[in-house]
Formats: C-alpha cells, sequence, structure tokens
C-alpha cells in the first residue's frame, strides 16, 4: 500500500523523516472497516508530527489526519478521525481516545483502517477534496459555533483573528448560517479579506472597542486575546476556547463570570455528528475549505513542503488515488 | 404600612441604620400588583445592605429580597425578586436589572409591589417560612445544578464547602433529585453533617485526590478552590462558578479548558423558571431550607442581630403577618 509514513525524527522539518513508499498495508483491527481513499488534507497536527517531537520508535506510522473516500460497499464517506471506547457520550470525553495518525495509521495513504461508526456519509455536492479538508479546523469551528456556543441566526459573533484555519472556517461557517460576524486582526490586509472574501460584516484591530458587546466570542488564541474576547461578550453571553498559540495561562476574573452569567466552553474537535451536519450545512449552505493546491500521493513532498514553509493560502490536498 | 427600612449608614452593624415603622405604602408603579407578605427571610445581601455602602440618601428602602404571600386575589404565591427590562431570554441577562431592596421596596414589609410576572405559584405542600427561603441561596443552587451543569440522576457532584447557604442547598437538592453529592469542608464536623444530616454521600478535606473525577463541581468559594475544582472534573465536565468569597481572580489554563472539553459557567440566581420548578421540586422531593428562628416583623431586630453576629444555623424568618 502507497502511504507516507514517519520513519525519523526530523526536527528541522526537511522531510528527511518522512517516506513515500509502498509498503504491506498495516493489519485490520477486528471489527473494523477500510476506506479506499480519494483525498486526504495537510494540517497543523500533520506538520507537527513531521517535525516535532512524539516520534514512535520503532514504528512506520501513516500521516494524516483527515480523508475521504470509498467504503467497502462503494458508498462515498468521510471518515472521522477520533476513535474511542465505548461509553462515551462524546468520542472527545474519552481521555484514552486516538486519533488517526496519532496513536492510529491515517490517511495519507491508498487504504485506511476504521471503525465503521467513523464513516461519515459524504453529500454529493461536495467534492472529494473539499469532503477531505473538513475534519479538524472546519469540524473544531462547526462545534464552537454551533455546539459549545449555540448560536442562532441573527445573533453577533467575535472571531478573534482572520488568518488561520480555525479563524477562516468560523467566518465561512457563520456567514453561510445568518450570523453576523465581526473578526478581530492585526493584518488590516487580513481584516479586509475576511470581509471581501469570506463574508464578514466587519473588521477591527485587536483589543478594539466594538459598537455593542457580542452574543458569542470564539477564540483560538489564547493569553493575547482572551481578556478582550471577555469584556466583549455580553451579560448572558458565551466565549469558547480553542486554542492558545499566544500561550494559554491567563488571569481569570470569576466574578466577571458569574455577576454576569457568562459561560466559558473549552472545544476540541467534534463528534461523528458534528461531522455530518457540517458536511450537510457546506453542501447546501455554500461554505467551503479553500483550497491552496492539490498534489498527488507519490509526489507529496512539494506540497507538504509549501505547507511547512507556510506558503499557501487555504488547504494543501493529496491525491491518494 | 409596617416595614423595616434603611434609614442611615451603619458600618458597624449596630442596627442603628434601620427603622422598623408604620409609614405610607410606597406609591405602586403602573400595572405593578401587590402581594401581602406572610413571611419573609434574611439573606446576606440583606445584612450587607444594613451594615455596608450603597445607602441611597434620602431613600427609606424597604429592606428583604425573599418572601412570599397572597396576591390581589388570594393565590397563595412565592415573591421572584428581579425585575428586568423587556426582550431578555432571561432577567439576569439584563444588565440593568434591579432587585428587590436593592433599587425596589423589598419584602421585610406587609406588602410589596412587583410586575405580576414575578408572582410565582406557592405549592400547597409548602409551608409559608419554607416558601420565604428559596429565592436567593436556594434559587441559585437550583440553577446551578440542574440549569447550568444540567446534571441527570446518578451523575456525581462535588460541592465546594458544607456550611455556606448556596452550599447545603446544592446538597439538599442534588440528594433529593438522585445525584451523587460529594462535597469538602475545612472542618471535618461540617463535613461529617453534610453527611449525617444533608444527606450527602461522602466528605472530603478541601483539595482532596477524589476516588474518581466528577461530572461537575459546584463553586461559590472563588480562588481557593479553583483549581481543586478544575482538576476534580472529568473530560467533558462542568464546572460552575457562583461566588468568590476567598477573591476571584485566579489563574486559569485554557489549554486544560479546551483539551479536557471543559465547560466553566458563571451563574447568579436563577429565573422565574427556575424559581417554580424549585418550589415544586421542594414540595414533591422532600428538600426544605433549614430555618434557624421566626420573628415577628414589629420586633425582628434580635434576629436580624443573630444574623448580623453568625450564630444562626439555617434560615432567620420574619413573621410579616
Amino acid at each position: 500500500m502507497l502511504a507516507i509514513r514517519r520513519t525519523a525524527p526530523d526536527p528541522d522539518g526537511r522531510l528527511t523523516g518522512i517516506e513515500i513508499a509502498d509498503r504491506p498495508a498495516p493489519p485490520r483491527p477486528d471489527g473494523w472497516t477500510t476506506v479506499r481513499l480519494k483525498s486526504a488534507s495537510v494540517n497543523h497536527s500533520d506538520l507537527a508530527a513531521v517535525r516535532g517531537p512524539g516520534f514512535e520508535p520503532g514504528t512506520h506510522r501513516v500521516l494524516g489526519i483527515d480523508g475521504a473516500g470509498l467504503d467497502e460497499d462503494g458508498n462515498e464517506v468521510i471518515v472521522y478521525p477520533i476513535v474511542s471506547g465505548p461509553g462515551y457520550a462524546d468520542p472527545l470525553y474519552d481521555p484514552d481516545l486516538r486519533a488517526l495518525s496519532q496513536g492510529l495509521d491515517g490517511t495519507w495513504a491508498e487504504e485506511v483502517h476504521v471503525p465503521r461508526a467513523n464513516l461519515i456519509p459524504k453529500p454529493a455536492g461536495l467534492s472529494w477534496d473539499h469532503a477531505a479538508c473538513l475534519g479538524t479546523a472546519w469540524l473544531t469551528a462547526y462545534r464552537m459555533l454551533f455546539g459549545r456556543a449555540d448560536l442562532k441566526p441573527g445573533e453577533t459573533v467575535l472571531v478573534q483573528g482572520a488568518g488561520g484555519g480555525v479563524s477562516t472556517a468560523l467566518i465561512s461557517l457563520g456567514v453561510a448560517a445568518g450570523l453576523r460576524v465581526w473578526v478581530t486582526s492585526r493584518d488590516p490586509d487580513r481584516g479586509e479579506r475576511a470581509v471581501t472574501e469570506l463574508g464578514a460584516h466587519a473588521a477591527f484591530s485587536p483589543g478594539a472597542r466594538l459598537p455593542e458587546q457580542v452574543d458569542a466570542a470564539m477564540d483560538a488564541t489564547g493569553r493575547a486575546t482572551f481578556a478582550h474576547s471577555l469584556r466583549s461578550v455580553r451579560t448572558g453571553g458565551r466565549l469558547v476556547t480553542a486554542g492558545a498559540v499566544t500561550g494559554g495561562t491567563t488571569d481569570l476574573d470569576l466574578a466577571d463570570l458569574f455577576i454576569r452569567s457568562i459561560s466559558l466552553h473549552g472545544s476540541a474537535m467534534g463528534s461523528p455528528t458534528d461531522l455530518r451536519n457540517l458536511a450537510r450545512h457546506c453542501a447546501t449552505g455554500g461554505a467551503r475549505p479553500k483550497i491552496d493546491s492539490t498534489w498527488p500521493l507519490h509526489d507529496a513532498k512539494p506540497g507538504i513542503a509549501r505547507a511547512l514553509a507556510g506558503d499557501q493560502f487555504g488547504k494543501i490536498v493529496l491525491h491518494c488515488a
């Protein structure tokens, strides 16, 4: 099976630690099923795996967390990337969960094994490439907006940051769902593009006083924006935190939470139901991840290098078959 | 109308700043209704008003936030103490809300004026004295458990502290609703009494490692217990903060929230619907506020003094008629 595997540590990100090669497929766990992949995408977690620590010596783990393809009956499916134990209301509530490419072989391959519960129907109106870009940042954004914050059409949401994968997904999904979307950006050009290209209703500089308080704030930035997110939310509003690229430890005034009846939700990824609804929302509502470029699996290294260098605008997609 | 009014500042709490006297009733706002009070109770906010700052010069504000009595048609009602503007999903979401005794004349009186929407039916199985003790700490506890944390029978809840008004309400209401209730207490005797008298299932010392993580933690203590509350909650669990007697500013690791999908809810008081359901839950499920002593309105000063001194075990209740 042709796949991109991690074979050695590669702290400098020169792609010397991965191989693209045809090796025997890994054994399939009892009761699991196999998806013949059409497209897979490149995510931050893959880049961290290419570069960073966490290499498992002696393994040849297949990379890739996001993918879409055909199940054994020929149905078009999106692969839900989290595998959890039984008895959890939500797979994310299992402290011992595993994810594709993280403890399990992933989607940068011709085939991937997953439990049958991880197969999500791909709507016909969604391309393979778009379907392969929904399982991480877009799934995270979907749950933040419609799960954790439970936003309703007509409400106003503040999105901190206009450039990252989660931020652009939040803007696109929020606009398509009838929310009023306000964004902040350090870079005025990025803020302007969030308005003109993604449909955000207004862009502000970081920390700006907003025209009015918002119903909910979405913050995947962390310490740098947390205080602004909190004071921008109305009494009875919601703040969702899903990342901390600027650092995670912050001061919190509990009185500000209880006097104003604020809910602060931590959020990570989403459930299989979230992914199913996200795919349908994209197919129906028109929101789509932006795709930077596509690369064949057997010649993927230039695409991965492009993502490592941060040169892309949108998603890097691999064609697996 | 006989009432207990605040007439002067009284920082030492010697009861020199309040009068118990018969004066003309305050004018009734258009569209409001009048309740002839049977019982009213003494709450922390009343004691703070007797003692603390916030005296409004030139006013003779009637004290008392909690009460129950007869409406103009002779129906038995509990008075919901918050008055908010129109258009809010929840009265607590109005940043300009007013409360009885705080901007409005209160319940330590023969009569109180309120909007008709503030009349909550008193279940027949609930005494006047018990009904007059539900509108603050018990209402706060009800919303924390069943609103914000959305606890279900069979789930486990950690209650930080075993002695305060909110803590004892949390324990009593949780036990009556089929929750497994664990408490912490600095004082082992109080912890033991929470088990033997209120029905808690186990008591622990502050900061103790629990036998397992809980579904939700209820914290009206603040900084001193916040870190323990957070690490005691399972992945996907809930932490409700409703007070900060030990200080409100704390460190928060956002990553701990989003990696573990934790929700942190600020909570204060509850809605009219919460109060209605709380009263029915008490009438049906058997939980009752503990009453320390009752005092006639015209001779209430010894009862108020008892509460100011912190000598009571349970609620101080005034008989208004």
